[in-house]
């Protein structure tokens, strides 16, 4: 195989729907969607001119690739299923920033790994969606790299033991961060104040980190070990405990930080 | 006062800086800027064709309005020093989200809150930069809203009470959300994973809450209460055991949201 231009997808959510468009906008060919709803393979399908399926055995068996973009308890389920089928000389790959390469057991598979937060009906610009490849085997790497550099120009090579890593720093980058912004909104509406008036700052942090390291962007009464008002915050979060715990733990991690 | 047209600003840090300079670029009149460094002073006044003092006596002591843009601890004994000196038909007003308007102890005060993580050689957009408008007195308050209006499109009426639990909030949104930031790419380092990888995702999650709540964008192990995760990230987690916390509580946290 000189380069990958066939390629089959298993899954029919948001990494298979956002990843399954951009494929197809770039021009590769999608041969066929695997759902184990026929209704939701058929509605991600329409949109790429692929064949729809429900049964593992009606996947185009010929594929150059196939992406399993299912949950992460039934990617292993998936792939032994998938390696009895399909030629001997095709690839699978995984998308899941947490699963380890070994779990696919093919003689030829590897990762392929958008790190986004994708969300069904919302566009994301695919070409700065960083896309992180492994494979074991340097020829199917390269092959994989070269299909990443297709859709972004953020491709980095991640082995299994960073990308289980970097999954875990998205966690706290990401899902940690929505949680305290989430903290934020419900004390805004506790005070009927309209949550609105921190969405700019909420975008200038996140934007901020281009230019300079968390680190030296840190600001707050933590950073500046400004107890008077530390304690203000404290005493006003009496009723919301748990809030009140992670703001104690946060201020006092950032303290030491900075010591 | 029909309007407020000529403006002096006490404090040559952040707030100072970004509020003087906008103030002069929208065609009001800086009189003079106070600090006690004439050096900081100097730098400032300058580039808005006011005049720089290092003592109160100094000051233009006729400006329609004064700008308290000095750190919490010292408002109250600057305001002290400026109620003695100034015209009484001046305003005092104070840029803090935390400091109570009461501490002005003026006749005409108010709070000019501009809720933005100003940093020095930044630059920022103050027309989208969210201005909180506070004063006992009805007049003035009317007369603070309309010179916020012609900084900015996002002018709030807000009072002591809410503004106090909206420095809070901001607190969570901003400080907290930059300390996840800090804690992931402290992951990364120690991986040898580029930090820039996360980069896009965090930034997606800053910008996707203009489009639905905090509550309904989060996503990640803990909402989707995948045990496995959640224990092979804690594990990953051993070493660094205040990340291990933090991971505990809010994983903890945002389980409970969904429940």
């Amino acid at each position: 195989m000189r380069s990958i231009k066939h390629i089959s997808i298993i899954g029919s959510g948001n990494v298979a729907t956002h990843l399954g468009c951009v494929l197809h906008k770039r021009g590769l060919i999608i041969d066929s969607v695997f759902s184990r709803k026929l209704s939701r393979a058929k509605k991600l399908a329409n949109q790429i001119s692929a064949k729809p399926c429900s049964k593992f055995k009606q996947l185009n068996l010929e594929s150059d690739l196939y992406i399993i973009a299912v949950s992460d308890d039934a990617i292993k389920e998936v792939a032994n299923k998938l390696v009895k089928l399909i030629s001997a000389d095709s690839i699978i790959v995984h998308t899941s920033g947490s699963v380890n390469s070994r779990a696919l057991k093919a003689g030829k598979s590897g990762v392929f790994y958008p790190l986004q937060s994708f969300t069904i009906n919302r566009d994301v610009d695919f070409r700065s969606v960083p896309i992180c490849i492994h494979s074991a085997d340097e020829k199917i790497e390269k092959l994989l790299l070269a299909l990443a550099r297709k859709l972004s120009k953020s491709v980095y090579r991640i082995n299994d033991d960073q990308r289980s890593k970097l999954h875990l720093a998205a966690v706290f980058a990401s899902n940690f961060s929505n949680h305290m912004y989430h903290l934020a909104s419900k004390i805004c509406e506790e005070n009927e104040v309209d949550f609105n008036v921190l969405k700019p700052l909420i975008l200038e942090t996140a934007t901020k980190i281009k230019d300079g390291s968390p680190h030296d962007m840190q600001t707050g009464p933590a950073r500046r070990r400004d107890t008077t008002t530390i304690n203000k915050h404290l005493s006003q979060l009496a009723k919301d405990k748990a809030a009140k715990e992670i703001y104690k733990l946060a201020s006092m991690n950032i303290k030491k930080q900075y010591k």
